[in-house]
């Protein structure tokens, strides 16, 4: 199945473009964890995954947050990964980007080791850089082009030829979204240019949304810039406004609680 | 130690602008290393070491040839690092880059959790993204400018007010610099713009230059362009030249031996 297929698929199912973003950071879980379990991270991703399932379209984990944990960090990607139900949408973000040669090895890790749907990549280095990940059919690449971030706009805002760069960033991805394995990054933070590039790249295009909750993002606009005109085809992410939504022994059922209550945001505006 | 004490007193003593890069790729290794080791990998990189640690000032590791391993690749890179003397400078090339916080997370693992002396970075996030990186003493960041690839040109030469992106960004880096704890990646396949950005960034600004050897990159030119007016602060790497200049059992020597001729032709133009 192709991955518009299953992002479509899985998003009527559930009647959700809700994506959670698992973000593990010891600073914020619950800290009664950390007591109790043999592997406190796994076990609270497997309970945010369990409570939250069927009410999300993808599930996003940011590679950082793993990979401060050292050796254990890819073992625990590889068994929360496991973890999550074969249909829905697994989105691994990681930003990776290099030439050609290195960045097919890159690939070769996220898309046949850890079996990510789909990957977050850096455009900096061009189309060599990327293609590499385009290749991988069934699979999809997300490419940034307006991130989410305050300074975002320190080189993407730069204008050239009346346009500014990340526009010229969503012309090359129209260009290798012929392959059918390219999406965008655009963070909800910046509304304007949302509405900017959806219009760019038209119906087909899937677009990752993150920047919604603790960054500030409005999610009526989200879903009317971001969405295609089925209001299908933005995966709209929030992280530490669910995954942290509780501190207590319940945090699973308030990350459901918080998780439910965006979704019927995000549905009002479809 | 800061950093460019680090990298200028290494330089000094072995006389040399000489970076090796350990991109393992079990292709291109001699086979009967996979006959005969427990760790093929580690013995590879081990004897490499052994061999060159009195010629270089640096090694560099390119994290998508150890993550391509799996859970395996991580111990393996640790264990790399542990094995190289601490005067030399450790160089993690993973081209990292997210959003401020997020950020933070690869900058301890990188820094804290691998002890890396310096990173690679790209820039594409603009200033909150790079600035958790920066913000470690006597670390550095080599920001990607103008990488070695073909397709470099696609973003990094937009021009805008004149300048293209790659001018802009190194400008941010100028800017970045006064940190002490900023450098830049620029490839020895663009010696003109090479020239424009040691002009721009002056002398104390450090460089690591990718894509002599196997990419084409011209010696006389590197060292021309990217070195400053005492012809230091140039970090020259090459990885497949001298990692596979043999493939049989004496392919430590092998890589001995371009070590020394690369080395030599540098010195030439010093």
């Amino acid at each position: 199945m192709d991955f518009i297929t299953k992002l479509e698929t899985i998003s009527r199912k559930h009647n959700s473009l809700v994506c959670v973003g698992l973000d593990i950071d010891k600073e914020k879980m619950p800290p009664s964890l950390f007591k109790t379990c043999n592997d406190p991270y796994l076990e609270f991703n497997k309970a945010l995954i369990d409570e939250t399932m069927d009410l999300v379209c993808a599930y996003k984990l940011n590679m950082a947050f793993y990979e401060a944990l050292g050796d254990v960090g890819y073992n625990l990607l590889k068994k929360t990964i496991e973890h999550i139900p074969k249909e829905v949408v697994i989105i691994l973000d990681g930003k990776r980007n290099d030439i050609g040669n290195t960045a097919k090895k890159y690939a070769e890790n996220l898309f046949e080791q850890l079996h990510a749907d789909s990957i977050t990549v850096n455009p900096y280095l061009g189309s060599d850089g990327v293609k590499p990940f385009l290749e991988y059919q069934d699979k999809c690449s997300f490419i940034l082009c307006r991130t989410s971030n305050k300074s975002a706009g320190d080189f993407q805002d730069i204008e050239s030829g009346g346009k500014p760069i990340y526009v010229h960033v969503a012309e090359k991805v129209k260009e290798w979204g012929k392959m059918g394995t390219c999406g965008v990054v655009v963070g909800a933070t910046y509304p304007e240019e949302l509405k900017v590039i959806r219009g760019l790249l038209g119906e087909d295009v899937p677009f990752l949304i993150p920047g919604i909750g603790k960054q500030g993002g409005d999610v009526k606009k989200t879903v009317g810039f971001g969405t295609n005109s089925r209001k299908e085809l933005a995966i709209i992410n929030s992280s530490r406004g669910i995954i942290y939504a509780g501190s207590g022994k319940d945090f699973a059922k308030k990350a459901r609680d918080a998780t439910i209550l965006l979704n019927e945001e995000i549905n009002k505006y479809r």
